[in-house]
């Protein structure tokens, strides 16, 4: 036990990702987009020139903010950006959860929550899903002595999305403290809350470059939501690193948001895919809940989750298992490509035979 | 007020780093490189494999931290990598200087650590440098009483480094905490204190690509000390953001530091254009401090500061005035190419004619 350290560095317990095997694997493990990014990407890195590498960024990211307000239909003073949607959610706790009372959130959800909560001192409440493995909106709004409400829409792992109307609603209950509504997945067939912004000033919406622009490697999120929040947010980044967001990672980012066509030619295949996927999965007596995301949480009546990973794994086929009580029977499947996706079912045939 | 944000936003004071003006100018405000990068830069923008992006980045950013390791002589577990060298400073505020005691800082340096101090709630003991503008190492050192200490070396904005004799003193006597040294401008001819880490484990070093690499665009920094330090970090970093060092940002890190040659062109012409500069301004009556940095600090027994900087502004040259009472009669005056210490002469003769 190092005397040197903080002495609160003691009871934080890190983020685990999904592994990066640097070997050749059929990566279905952490929800990156099996599609390349747009073509103008690559233009973008071609073309970039190196010299200019040697200035700083402009700290205020102008230009990609600009982009994404074009594309959501909001004002850039309504845009934040940051080193992917992670950095932008940790900002937000510290900025907007730190009021002395607990924040609600579903007690399965993304499991970076609890990482920041103890990162920032923050008691979270977790309220079980639903029955039928939804986000409890009722639930999360229930008390009214509360720093926030966080809840990612699509969930993770369970991939359920609400409608606006439930959000909505949710947001005419609560007004006194931010609703965060972690978008991540939001592209593969929900809707965005990012169109109720304008009319509630407590809503803040995020979202990444990472699943539907396929740019994980270039760590790009962002939020949107009424000025006031989005000030609060650059207060705490302007306290931290200037520039997170850096000038390589900004151009290719906008590359990527001007190419409409790309965008949803990939994302209408990952939908595609995903319910061909869901099919072939319930033929093998697969239960599959309902997604919206670029994944699916699925469990065999009659097979352990650990015992699916493990045999899907020494097929050379990566997916997720969960070791908690509630998840442990289940794999959270990425969809990737068609080719892919028959190299699971190939597999998942001979382990479930 | 918002009542929406975390109450501890109001007592933020957020660093506002130069201006990055968008027209053309003689800048010379921030300390960038006036050199382009590594030739090997530019092939790998050009050779990176676009589609790689659509996967998530090494967490450990392994490969950047073998390549750091192998220039610094150090093992790949003594290594941090972040988004510059402000994220690995924030870091390092939260892992290791929340002891509920204060840190020792110099008075005058990088203006950034009294505002990582006030987001982390940590008491900062400032202490004057000596009258030849040097941080006071024994006054630094003087109490045992401490959460840790920090100072840059070469001191930013003087431009003074201290000799690793002189910190192996100051490290024999301070055992039992951190002492971080800031070494962002440690290649233009001081002395590095990585050659102390092996033997001192409450070592902390950070450095950064931004100044000899010619890469501020890119937000490339790092930390080297005793893996126990490392762990430290890692530990902060790992609950906050999985990746905040991105694929490509590594990969063109990666080739900026596999290029002895151009590195060492570089400072050697800033070096010189710095021992240059400075006869120059002496012989204009200027006051030069004598700098191992890629600035230098200089002040007029004539002319304010203030008056200066507006009389360069106006004739397109950016410097930087920091209006504080010990510095405002100073301008901080970055080393550019040969052609912009020009412009910026040919300027500073017309107004101290």
């Amino acid at each position: 036990m190092s005397k040197l350290w903080s002495p609160e560095l003691w009871a934080l317990t890190p983020y685990v990702p999904g592994e990066q095997p640097r070997d050749h694997v059929v990566k279905l493990n952490t929800n990156e987009n099996p599609y390349p990014p747009a073509p103008g990407v690559e233009a973008a890195l071609r073309n970039y020139p190196a010299d200019h590498l040697r200035l700083y960024p402009d700290p205020t990211s102008l230009a990609l903010r600009q982009a994404l307000a074009r594309v959501h239909a909001v004002e850039p003073a309504q845009v934040f950006v940051g080193n992917g949607s992670d950095e932008v959610l940790a900002f937000a706790f510290q900025a907007f959860f730190r009021h002395g009372k607990p924040v609600d959130v579903p007690s399965i959800t993304y499991s970076f929550y609890p990482v920041y909560a103890k990162l920032y001192a923050i008691e979270l409440r977790a309220h079980p899903l639903t029955a039928s493995w939804e986000v409890n909106l009722s639930a999360l709004a229930a008390d009214s002595k509360r720093s926030g409400i966080i809840f990612a829409n699509p969930n993770a792992p369970t991939g359920h999305a609400h409608s606006l109307e439930a959000i909505s609603a949710l947001l005419e209950q609560v007004t006194d403290n931010v609703v965060l509504v972690d978008e991540a997945y939001v592209d593969f067939g929900a809707e965005s809350a990012v169109a109720l912004v304008s009319r509630y000033p407590n809503l803040l919406v995020t979202g990444t470059f990472s699943k539907s622009r396929s740019l994980a490697g270039l760590r790009l999120g962002y939020a949107i939501g009424s000025p006031e929040l989005i000030e609060g947010l650059q207060r705490v980044k302007d306290s931290f690193n200037s520039y997170p967001v850096d000038s390589l990672a900004s151009a290719v980012g906008i590359a990527a948001l001007e190419d409409d066509v790309h965008f949803a030619a990939c994302r209408e295949r990952v939908m595609t895919t995903r319910e061909r996927t869901r099919q072939r999965l319930e033929a093998l007596g697969f239960e599959v809940l309902p997604s919206k995301a670029n994944f699916v949480l699925t469990r065999h009546p009659e097979m352990e989750g650990a015992q699916l990973f493990a045999g899907l794994r020494e097929r050379g086929i990566l997916v997720r298992h969960f070791n908690t009580p509630e998840l442990s029977d289940f794999l959270r499947i990425t969809i990737g490509t068609e080719d892919e996706m028959d190299s699971l079912m190939e597999a998942l045939e001979v382990l479930c035979a």
